[in-house]
C-alpha cells in the first residue's frame, strides 16, 4: 500500500502569520494527533483537515508551506464560516455528540425544526467537500477517516473512488438503536449509510460496535451477521471491528520531565501538603460527570468524618465548547457545586475542593504525577485517555476510580475500582476504598494499569486497522 | 388449564366503606382492566393487586366481599404505606419508568444514592409479597404478571412454585441495553433475572422485545437465540414474544352512546363551531410530549397563516403522578406553553388552544368522536391506547398523526401520518397534511385504522399468551 491518508475535522497543524508576515506552524495537542505523531514517520502520510485559520486557507490556496515539524503533508478543506459553524457546532457537537453520549433531556430536548434541516445540509456539504479533497489524492492509499464529524465521508468518497480502501474510526461511543431513533429518520439513515461506505468501521469497544450493528439490522437492504460482525449493503461487505485507541507513552513521559512540568509538580505538591490528593482532569464537558463527582466526594466526606481535613480534591478542568449554551450552564453548575461543598465542609485550614478552569496541559501532566486517587467517572465515554495517561505518569502508585461506561474500562477495569457513574453512593465508597487501599494492593493495581497501557500502543491501533484494510477484497 | 391468575399493581376493583359502614366496590378504568373485563367471564379468574384502600385491607384480612361486578376473585397484597411509596413512586415510577422511556436528563439525573438502595429493598419486598400471595393460589393456573412494577415476581414465584406456568407482560417500552446500564448493576441484573423467571415474556412490539434480548445477551450465564427469540438461563428456556395489546371496542362504543357522553359531545361541538378540531387526549405524563405538540402547532400556524382562526387545538389532559416533582414542573411548562401561544396568536374571536386538566374520561370519549385530526406524539410509548380508541370512536373520518416511537405505530402506521416526536417541523407538516387531506384519502385511512383496531381484540391478546404458556415444556 502506498502511504496513508488521515482525515479529521481538526488537523495536527495549523498555520498563522507571524509579525513579519511569514507562515508559522502551530502544533495541535489532541489525543489522536499525539498518538499518530509517533507512528507516521516514514509512512508517506497525508492529513486532510478543515482549515481553521487564514494561514490554513492560504496553504489551501497554494502558499508555500513551511516545515511544520509534523510527519504528514497537510491539505486543508476550506469551508465558509457560517457553514462550518452549522456543521461543527449544530450538527456534530450539539446533535451527533449528544446522541452518541445519551446527553439529551428527552422530555425537553432535542427540538428538531427547519433550522435542523438547514444545518444538516451544511453537514452534508462539508462532508462532501472532505470527500472531494480526499478523492484528489493520487495513488491508492488507505483512507483513515476520523470520528463523528465525518460520518458521511466514507460513502461520498466511495462514490468518487469506488475501489478505494476506506476505514472510519469512531472515537466516541455509538448510540443504541432505540436512542438513535431520536434523530430525524433522514439523518439517521444518512449516518448509517454514510459510515457503511467504508470497508472497515472501527470502534473503541465491543459495546459501541454492537450498538452500530443493532442499528444496521433495522436498515432496509442491510444484512447483518452479528456473529462475524459484518454488514452487507448494496453488495458490499463492511467489517465492524474494535480497535481501542491508546496513548503515546514515550512522548508523555518526556513531557513529564520538562522544567515547566517539574516546577508545576512542586507547586501542586505544596498545595497538597501532607494531605491525600484526589484528582480529576477533564474538559468541562457534559459527558464528564463533574457534578456527580463532587456529590460523591461530599457523600464520602459525610460518611467518613475522619477524612475531613486529610484529603484535597483537585479538579483541573479545561474550557470546552463554551459557545454552546448547555456547556455554559454546566460550567456554572460545576463551580457552584464545588463552592457549596467548600462552604459546608471547609474551614480556615482546609479547602475541600480546588477547582482550576483553564487550558493548561503541563499542569495536568504535573498533577497526574502526584495523585493518590484519580477519579474518571464519565456518564458515557468512547475511551477516555486520562484514565490511561494517569497510570503512566503517576509516581505514587495511585488508584484509579473508573466509570464502567468509559471505553477504557474494558482494558483497565480489572485493575481499577469500577463505578456506575450515576451512583454517587457507589462512587463515594470507591473513593474511600481507593484512599484506604493497603500499599501492596495499590502497587499491584498501579503496575497492572501501567503495564496494560504500555502494552497497547498507538502503532498497534493503527497497524491493526491497516492490516484489516489490506485484506479487504477489491472489486474486479 | 385451570382458571387464570392475573397480577398487577393496581387491581380492577377497590373497596370503600360507605356511610352505613358497608363495603362498596369501586371499578377501576385502566386499559388493562377494561380490556380484560370483557374476556375473563367464564374463566375462573383470580386477580392479585396491591391493597389501595382500607376496604381492600379488610378484604385481605378476610372481610366478606360484596359483589364487585367484575368477573374475577380479588386478592390483595397488603403493604405498609412507606414501603408502598418507595416501591411505587421511587422505584417503579421514578426509576424503572424513566429508564424504559429514556426520560432522564443524563447530565443531571438520575443521582443514585443510599436512598436508592433502601427504596430498592422495598421494591424487592413488595415483589416478594406478590409472589407469596400468588404461590398460595391452589391448582395449576397460568400466572399472568403485569408490567414494570412486578419485574421480580416471575423469579420469586418460580422459587416458590418451580413448576408454575408464568408469563410476564411489559406494557411499557423496554430500555435499550446501553441505556439500561444507567441503573445500578445490582438492580439491572435483578430486573433481568427477575423477568427471566417467567416461561414467556411478552412485549408490545418487536423493538422492545429486541431491546430485552440485547440486554440478556450481556448477562453472564444467559444464552440468547436472537433468531428464535429465546433465552436460556439456569437450564430453563424463556420465550420472548410480541403481543400488541388492544382495546375493547364494544365497551367503548357503548360508552359513547350514554346520555352523559352525548351531552358532552354537543358541548364540545359548540366550542368548536365551524372550525377544524385538532385534538389530543393524554395523561399529563412526561412521555406524552405535550410541549413539543404545542410547538408543532405553533410552527404550523406560523407557516400557514391561512389556517389561523380556522382551527382549534383541544388538549384534554388528565392529572398524573402529581406527587413526583418532575411531573409538577412539566404540568406548569405545558400550561405556560399553551398560554404563550394563545397570547401570541389568539384574538378576540379565536383562542388557538383550549387546555383542560382534569380526570374526565366521558369528556375524552366525547371529544374523540369529533376530531378532524388526532395528535398522538409520545417521545416513547409502549403502545398508546388513545391512538386506537380515537379511530373506533371518531365520526368524521378524522386523521391520525402518530409518533413512530409509539408501539401502536407498528399496527396503525400505514394508515396514520407518522412523525418523529422530536421533530416539530415534521409534526407541523403532518398537522397541515392531516387537516388538508382530500376526503377520499381521509375516509380510506380512517376506515383502515378502525378495521385494524377491530381486528385485534383483547381476547386475542390474552389467548395468544395462554396458548404459548400451554405449550411450555414442564420439568419432569
Amino acid at each position: 500500500m502506498s502511504g496513508i491518508v488521515v482525515a479529521s475535522n481538526r488537523g495536527p497543524v495549523s498555520f498563522d502569520r507571524d509579525e513579519r508576515g511569514g507562515l508559522v506552524a502551530q502544533r495541535g495537542a489532541g489525543g489522536l494527533v499525539t498518538a499518530l505523531a509517533g507512528v507516521l514517520p516514514g509512512r508517506d502520510a497525508t492529513w486532510v483537515a478543515a482549515a481553521m485559520t487564514d494561514g490554513d486557507r492560504e496553504v489551501a490556496a497554494g502558499a508555500a508551506v513551511p516545515d511544520a515539524g509534523f510527519p504528514a503533508e497537510m491539505r486543508y478543506v476550506v469551508v465558509p464560516p457560517d457553514r462550518y459553524d452549522a456543521y461543527y457546532n449544530e450538527v456534530a457537537n450539539r446533535t451527533l455528540w449528544f446522541a452518541h453520549h445519551y446527553l439529551w433531556d428527552t422530555v425537553r430536548s432535542p427540538v428538531f425544526d427547519r433550522a435542523t434541516e438547514q444545518a444538516w445540509e451544511d453537514y452534508v456539504a462539508v462532508n462532501r467537500a472532505f470527500a472531494e479533497e480526499l478523492a484528489e489524492i493520487p495513488g491508492d492509499p488507505p483512507f483513515l477517516v476520523q470520528d463523528y464529524h465525518l460520518s458521511l465521508v466514507p460513502r461520498f468518497l466511495r462514490e468518487l473512488r469506488p475501489g478505494a480502501r476506506i476505514a472510519h474510526f469512531s472515537h466516541t461511543p455509538f448510540a443504541g438503536s432505540t436512542y438513535l431513533r431520536i434523530l430525524p429518520a433522514r439523518i439517521r439513515d444518512a449516518l448509517l449509510r454514510g459510515l457503511l461506505g467504508a470497508d472497515v468501521l472501527g470502534f473503541q469497544t465491543g459495546t459501541w460496535a454492537e450498538n452500530f450493528l443493532f442499528s444496521a439490522r433495522a436498515m432496509p437492504g442491510a444484512r447483518v451477521d452479528l456473529a462475524r460482525s459484518r454488514v452487507t449493503l448494496d453488495g458490499r461487505e463492511v467489517l465492524v471491528r474494535v480497535y481501542p485507541i491508546s496513548v503515546e507513552a514515550p512522548h508523555l513521559r518526556q513531557l513529564a520531565q520538562t522544567p515547566e512540568v517539574r516546577k508545576l509538580r512542586r507547586e501542586i505538591a505544596r498545595i497538597r501538603g501532607d494531605r491525600a490528593l484526589l484528582l480529576r482532569v477533564d474538559r468541562l464537558e457534559l459527558t464528564k460527570n463533574i457534578v456527580r463527582g463532587f456529590l460523591a466526594y461530599e457523600s464520602f466526606l459525610r460518611a467518613n468524618p475522619g477524612w475531613r481535613g486529610r484529603v484535597t480534591f483537585l479538579a483541573l478542568l479545561s474550557p470546552s465548547r463554551s459557545e454552546i449554551p448547555e456547556y455554559q450552564a454546566y460550567t456554572d453548575e460545576c463551580l457552584a457545586e464545588a463552592e457549596r461543598i467548600n462552604r459546608e465542609y471547609g474551614d480556615h485550614g482546609w479547602t475541600p475542593v480546588h477547582v482550576s478552569v483553564r487550558e493548561d496541559y503541563p499542569e495536568a501532566v504535573a498533577a497526574l504525577g502526584l495523585y493518590d486517587v484519580l477519579l474518571v467517572n464519565p456518564v458515557f465515554d468512547g475511551m477516555n485517555l486520562v484514565a490511561m495517561e494517569g497510570p503512566l505518569l503517576n509516581r505514587r502508585h495511585g488508584a484509579l476510580v473508573l466509570s464502567r461506561n468509559a471505553g477504557a474500562f474494558g482494558r483497565l477495569g480489572r485493575y481499577a475500582l469500577g463505578v456506575n457513574p450515576f451512583d454517587v453512593a457507589e462512587t463515594a465508597d470507591a473513593i474511600r476504598e481507593a484512599l484506604e487501599m493497603p500499599p501492596p494492593e495499590r502497587t499491584r493495581r498501579a503496575r497492572g494499569l501501567a503495564r496494560t497501557v504500555l502494552a497497547n500502543t498507538p502503532a498497534r491501533w493503527l497497524g491493526r486497522q491497516l492490516d484489516d484494510l489490506s485484506r479487504v477484497k477489491r472489486p474486479g
